[in-house]
């Protein structure tokens, strides 16, 4: 089984991590720092398939990395990982461009002509960046089931062996409506799907639901 | 039943006025001549109750008015119609602003801190503008089944009983799971849901798909 890296100490990474985990996966957690308190507990809970260190060491150790860093501070992570660290490795960017600064809900710092995710391809182009999982709150990501259906994921990337590898994952997180929309701009529709996700979360007062396509 | 007036003679206003004739209303579309062929060809169609003339005399003549106008060309349309024929009255905004101008698939013109369906607020500030059916193509607004399931269709507004009158006709053609996200600001969400609506399309090859929100 691959290597995983998890860059992101929050309730997200450890989310993800620990389902990777459960499936035999070993996961090394990164953060800025290696003595990072959330990482540890992470190692502490999740035995000796876990293991944590900073973000280099995470990128470093690992043939698979998730981002699950704030999207406003993706880029930065990404390049503590370091550039040849990331390099013809895949990097499932689950994160989203949320600016809280302009009013509630949150707006994006960018969108329509551009994306985070395409971002972070152009940023890092030996690296094969995967958009998917943003779209639904982290303990949908690891059991769609919880939504109460059979909801759709998206994804989209440059490489197909890189999207090919996601899909697996994705297969053994309990995704069976699986979405491939081609290159990784089209990470422009999948993160504009955020409006709608926190209007329908205020509007419902419910974080376990997902979309579907019905077709 | 309240007169309806359908701003523009496309297939987006032909398909919700017949549907609309069907449900018993009256029906009169608006365009920017009153003897533009489709409208003509519309009332041919659709009997005693289809009537056309001018955007203004659509607007004089109903109590609920369709914006079924491209997007870029709304603010423009209702211009048109006259602040005064739609001073009070219930505009039910469908149109998105798609713009074809910087590449396929279509960008947003309004996105993220601003919408269309505000825009047209601010700019009849006594209209009771609700946003709602966008997000499908339009033989799905008057038909939802036509997906292959019991899709979800939200709705905004600033009015709660412009909303109520709006949700009776969603009702009357098929629409089930409504779901109210507040006031106008809300269409920004789903104006937004535009880019993923049309890499879903290219990626199916299917206009008749519908999203349903799993909870």
């Amino acid at each position: 089984m691959k290597k995983i890296g998890i860059l992101g100490t929050g309730t997200v990474g450890k989310t993800i991590g620990s389902a990777l985990i459960k499936l035999g996966y070993e996961v090394k957690m990164g953060s800025r720092t290696s003595d990072n308190a959330s990482a540890l507990e992470f190692v502490q809970t999740n035995g000796s398939k876990a293991s944590n260190g900073t973000f280099s060491e995470a990128a470093q150790f690992a043939e698979i990395i998730f981002n699950c860093t704030l999207g406003m501070a993706s880029i930065q992570a990404l390049e503590l990982a370091g550039k040849n660290n990331l390099s013809g490795k895949v990097v499932i960017d689950i994160s989203n461009p949320l600016d809280f600064s302009k009013g509630m809900p949150p707006s994006l710092s960018v969108c329509n002509l551009d994306s985070l995710g395409e971002q972070i391809q152009r940023k890092f182009p030996e690296t094969h960046v995967v958009k998917t999982l943003n779209i639904v709150n982290c303990e949908v990501m690891v059991n769609p089931s919880k939504s109460g259906g059979d909801p759709t994921m998206f994804l989209c990337g440059n490489d197909e062996k890189a999207k090919a590898e996601t899909v697996e994952i994705l297969k053994q997180f309990g995704w069976n409506d699986i979405l491939d929309l081609g290159d990784i701009t089209n990470a422009r529709g999948t993160e504009m799907l955020l409006p709608i996700w926190v209007r329908t979360y205020i509007a419902t007062k419910n974080g376990y639901f997902a979309f579907k396509i019905i077709r």
